[in-house]
């Protein structure tokens, strides 16, 4: 027990004692200090209020008599004693707390002071009682528990005021409406009290004052949760008032609230109740009516209206409606689907693995829960959390303002790895460029034949029989890629761009519905019947571990021959129409032997060297993998003597290394982290014990064997802050992330440079 | 070049000059030192022979001197110049090679001798022309070549005849014909002859010899390929002759070759062609009729006829069919399908992954490349290597005389590795016991579930909604299972049986067909449509890496209960009828974190320690995890403080490490060992290199951790000589392989212990 703000004079307490201030207590004890006029106010742990109490059991009073001689600093000159309030001072804000117990008589005798039975010590023991059990400081309960505070205070006299000292949307420094009701004139001195505790605090604090004869008395005040948008302008605000440094700002903002700033999100999650829960598998929200096919996709968007696609599962046939739709609900499928790639692709929300829905296409009707839904009813979905709503609820468009710009633009100062993401489309790197992204770290080059016309070659290339016909669509499908390799290097004007060659398995490209797959046939000249055999025969069992990456570009040579010439061509028509040479990095997925690279490598610099361009100014070529399988990592060493950089995909690694499909995961993450058994989701923050160390052998031992050798990540984990610091400290070169990832890595990494 | 059998006295060679002995040579040096009446020979190196023409190109006669001197040697003592034959001398059998030039004269003058326009010279040149580049001694092929050896003998005069030294079939002591064509009667001498090759050389040698007036006159020798049995009797029979001593005979039999003794074979593959090829996942022959559903196969098999069953892939209501019929065809799968595993626990031979084979199964017809086959159509089947045959070609049956138990008993000497089975069956197990197998390392428990009345209990488990019906499938399963894990404990008399928890993903459980979905639907009171819907959720779309193992234990508990209180109860009844304690050893499989392990160690132990036993003497309790996942492996220390033992499950470790799906490789594994991308099927041989260091590491933190924690392997490999040798060179303390690899364990570990 100690006076913080004793009626007159200064506090003078002891560095132990300063520890031990948390929530209001720190406030009022450090605005008291900087001179303004504050309430008088004690601060009573829980340890000594025990202590108190057992002396009084003991019926000794040297403990009593301090406690009195504190409460005799709230008499001021008047010496009268003053009316007391009673009231908490947690360190985080906490639901169930006692409100203040205003207008408590001062004991008139010793024994009152500390007797639970009247009025002053009754207060105290009930708002003592209120805290839960430890308030998480140390982790040790019960110590925790001897740090809870609770205040005495006088009673002020005059108008009680509370206000936020900047305001809750702009940022703007305060004092701001807390509710939206209108405040009243405040005297001046108010905004000394403001700038004093917006310094203080750095950031936004709502405020407690009593107002009495144009004289403003400081009560308490607590931190108060705002937006993202208003913390960064409040943040850019202080660098320019010099209260802070660029470089307090770039360490104060948290990274994860950058992403809420860039996609639409929900105006406000107040007295709306989700009908139903699956996964964010690409952020944003989004409202509109309910379509069940690609063509009344197309006609929503045709006449301007929002709609979401709601469908069990996509596939290839489905992405004419995905790109039509606003956002995208599925009823299966995880972050790595057909839906939420593509979805994130294309910058579109999606909520998939939504499982009390199920989805009737053909009758167009959808169940979730017991609701029935038909096309035309609203939806709104929000894809950062997984969350499906009744009716449109209205969206906040992203907001990129100045402030964001300064921050980043300040982080880049102490940021020493590099940033880039992951696009294939020059809308999507134009995006990513308006970011900051300074290369692509991973163009999924099997994008390319996201397209019907391309999907045709593809298929014609992968089924037909023909030798002849066969020659045709690959030559078709280098002239297409040509044209789109050319634009995406060009677009990244001599910025590294790093494209993965052809990785999923070819039954992902092959048709799927008894419509479809007669069609095919029909335009292959086979007959139906034959063409299902092969389409049974590509089906796989475990997809994720079956017929795909490296082990495409050896069994099908042509893939990669036509990918590569592709590649080499589209470099050479971007090179001659900028200044900067182009920058080409090309990379073999999913490998797990050295003796895999060893193929690839012999036939990707043979074609490479065949088109001239190897010896070229106008072109940098470099040739490295992807890093994600755990054999990959132990043969590092081997590996990175034939490459220039390794690409971790976290992804796949984090699949593997712990034996887990993502897309299947979700029957068993929610009951693991429920008992407790995961802290996190690995697919969300890297898991370092595990698939972290994987990672570090592979670093070690590749760059043992290649000391040249560039590292980079590549995967949903390059855009999530707590990943971001642990990949950091491993020393990696670059990360590649998703463009509306890019300024949460640019921020995050300068953090950890720091 | 140096006479290795002179027509008198001993050839004297020295240690250089024996090191460069092979082939024929070897043997002919070998007979006549011995004392054996041999043809006179030389040898002579390419290396020899090349300077001596080099030296008369040169018009020098250093080494011809030398050469002649040698000819001279295989003159006898009337010192007539004999007749000449020029042989070759490889060390291996190799096509092509020249066959044996006879009579030619004696060179005349110095000059003849090397001239290789003249006869000796020419035919001496041809030989060696007929030799390929290098021999595979050293690798070098330049050194190989120059070891090369052509014989130059005197013509023998008398019959020339050839003859076994031990007999093909049954390995008895020879002369044994070659053909089946009878022997003559040949002089005693010849037994003498047998004796003296069989200790030299340790195999049967084909022998050529001259026999004139009966007297013997040995010509050349070299090895013959006999079938595994002959090979294995006339090892046991050198052991009783004194000739081997009981270490010789375990470290010479190679135990690959075991297996072949152990499963029915085809008698001979001599002018029979497979008509396709897939997958031996089964091992073992089979021969039958054609069926294409499971009472088709219990018609027959009632009617006493051998069929195969023949499916595109086989599922839970396959498996009363599987185990009527006499073997499996199916046209998808792999090793570890549901086809492959049932077949091998049923020791069923089972070829999958026909490619070039469609079934439809409602027209019952199949088609195999262009022929196609209906009910009652033969094939014959090799599981061992795949092939697919036409009609019924004759098999022999496994032949498990006193030689292999004579063999294996010596083994057992010298081995420090214990060899445990995999098996759940009272009768896999009693086949285990009697090839040995010093306990139960893998009981698979979901497939106690195996039987159509436990298979309709296990689904009201998963699927009922209805409290009281599911704890009445629930109790009903352990009563099912108490019983089998009574039995399975009581045919071990002791020895321990390592029980895996509940492992595969559920949905395999489940009914797929439309018929069984409403049966099932009708008996648990469901709408078909809810029973769909529920059906499409419990799907994956990566099953392997999906919700099964240690997942299911902890999302339902009640599972694990189940396991746990039948396993208890079975231990408790097997422990009331025998003498010796009984040892279970529970296995909790698929872990990836510690935390898992906590999570089903607390409940398993609740439940053991419930029961009563674990202080009980007439039970021994462990408790343990398979270690099958990259994560475990490097989590080993913190998962090692929790179990008494791990057991490596090599095969999902492979899977997970490579990235490899099992089922889903034949698509591309043929072409990457085609193209030398991989050397050798990693899910044959272990791969040393990656599974291999995962496994190392491990090992040492979880002895590091719990230096009492006992270690098994349990998976195929554990029946494949190459890795048995890497395993034991690791330090594991059992191995655990299917019943019939039991022997080959057992055989190859006390080679590597040796």
């Amino acid at each position: 027990m100690f006076a913080i703000a004793p009626a007159m004079g200064k506090a003078n307490l002891s560095a132990s004692q300063l520890k031990l201030l948390s929530g209001k207590a720190r406030w009022i004890f450090r605005v008291g200090e900087a001179g303004f006029p504050t309430v008088p106010t004690i601060a009573l742990t829980r340890a000594a209020w025990e202590a108190l109490q057992h002396e009084r059991l003991q019926r000794d009073v040297r403990l009593r008599t301090h406690w009195i001689a504190c409460l005799f600093k709230l008499v001021g000159k008047d010496e009268t004693p003053p009316l007391l309030v009673v009231r908490t001072s947690a360190a985080t804000h906490n639901g169930g707390l006692m409100s203040a117990k205003m207008g408590i008589a001062a004991p008139t005798n010793a024994e009152d002071a500390v007797d639970p039975t009247r009025a002053l010590a009754k207060a105290i023991k009930n708002a003592f009682d209120s805290y839960g059990f430890g308030q998480g400081w140390t982790g040790r309960a019960d110590e925790d528990r001897g740090k809870q505070i609770v205040l005495v205070q006088s009673v002020a006299e005059g108008e009680i005021e509370q206000f936020l000292t900047r305001n809750a949307t702009t940022g703007a420094l305060g004092p701001a409406p807390l509710n939206g009701a209108p405040l009243p004139r405040f005297p001046e001195s108010v905004d000394a009290l403001v700038s004093l505790l917006d310094a203080k605090a750095g950031r936004h604090m709502c405020c407690t004052v009593a107002i009495r004869k144009g004289q403003v008395l400081f009560l308490s005040a607590r931190p108060s949760q705002v937006t993202a948008a208003a913390d960064l302008e409040a943040a850019v605000d202080r660098v320019t008032r010099k209260v802070w440094t660029a470089q307090n700002a770039v360490s104060r903002v948290d990274p994860t609230r950058l992403t809420q700033l860039l996609h639409p999100r929900l105006k406000s999650k107040d007295g709306v109740t989700p009908i139903a829960m699956g996964l964010g598998v690409s952020p944003g929200a989004a409202s509109g009516v309910i379509v069940f096919n690609a063509e009344d996709a197309a006609r929503m968007r045709a006449r301007g209206k929002h709609c979401i696609l709601v469908v069990n599962e996509t596939g290839p046939a489905d992405i004419e409606g995905m790109k039509a739709a606003t956002g995208i609900l599925t009823a299966r499928g995880g972050m790595t689907s057909h839906a939420g790639v593509i979805a994130r692709i294309t910058g579109k929300p999606c909520v998939a693995s939504v499982r009390t829905m199920s989805v009737d296409a053909s009758e167009m009707v959808c169940r979730i829960g017991d609701r029935e839904f038909r096309m035309g009813d609203r939806l709104t979905i929000d894809g950062s959390d997984g969350s499906v709503y009744l009716g449109t609820l209205p969206l906040a468009q992203p907001h990129i303002g100045g402030a964001i710009g300064k921050l980043l633009g300040w982080s880049d100062a102490s940021r020493t790895i590099s940033v880039r993401t992951n696009a294939e489309t020059v809308d999507s790197a134009m995006t990513a460029l308006s970011f900051g992204a300074e290369g692509i770290g991973l163009a999924r080059s099997e994008h390319m034949f996201f397209s019907t016309e391309r999907m045709v070659a593809l298929r014609r290339m992968i089924l037909s029989e023909d030798e002849e016909d066969r020659s045709r669509a690959v030559n078709g499908l280098v002239d297409f890629q040509t044209g789109d390799y050319s634009n995406l290097f060009s677009a990244m004007k001599g910025l590294p761009v790093t494209v993965r060659l052809f990785d999923p398995p070819l039954h992902e490209f092959l048709p799927r519905s008894d419509e479809d797959i007669e069609e095919t046939a029909a335009s292959l000249g086979l007959a139906v019947r034959a063409l299902r055999l092969r389409l049974e025969r590509l089906a796989e069992f475990n997809p994720m571990l079956g017929h795909r990456g490296v082990r495409l570009a050896i069994t099908y040579p042509e893939i990669l021959q036509m990918q590569m010439q592709a590649i080499m061509a589209g470099a050479r028509a971007a090179s001659e129409t900028q200044n900067e040479p182009v920058s080409v990095e090309v990379m073999v997925p999913f490998v797990s032997t050295a003796s895999e690279v060893a193929w690839v490598r012999e036939r990707v610099y043979a074609i490479a060297a065949n088109s001239g361009l190897l010896r070229s100014e106008r072109v940098k070529f470099a040739f490295g993998t992807m890093i994600e399988l755990p054999r990959a990592c132990l043969r590092a060493g081997e590996i990175a003597s034939m490459v220039d950089f390794f690409s971790f995909g976290t992804n796949d690694l984090t699949q593997t290394t712990f034996g887990i499909s993502r897309d299947d995961a979700p029957t068993f993450l929610t009951a693991y982290q429920r008992k407790g058994v995961y802290e996190r989701d690995p697919f969300v923050s890297i898991d370092e014990k595990g698939v972290g160390e994987m990672i570090q052998i592979a670093i070690e031992r590749g760059r043992a064997a290649n000391p040249k050798l560039k590292i980079g990540i590549c995967g949903e984990h390059a855009g999530d802050p707590a990943s971001l610091k642990f990949f950091s400290g491993l020393g990696v070169d670059y990360v590649s992330c998703s463009p509306y990832r890019v300024p949460v890595a640019r921020l995050t990494l300068a953090q950890t440079s720091a």
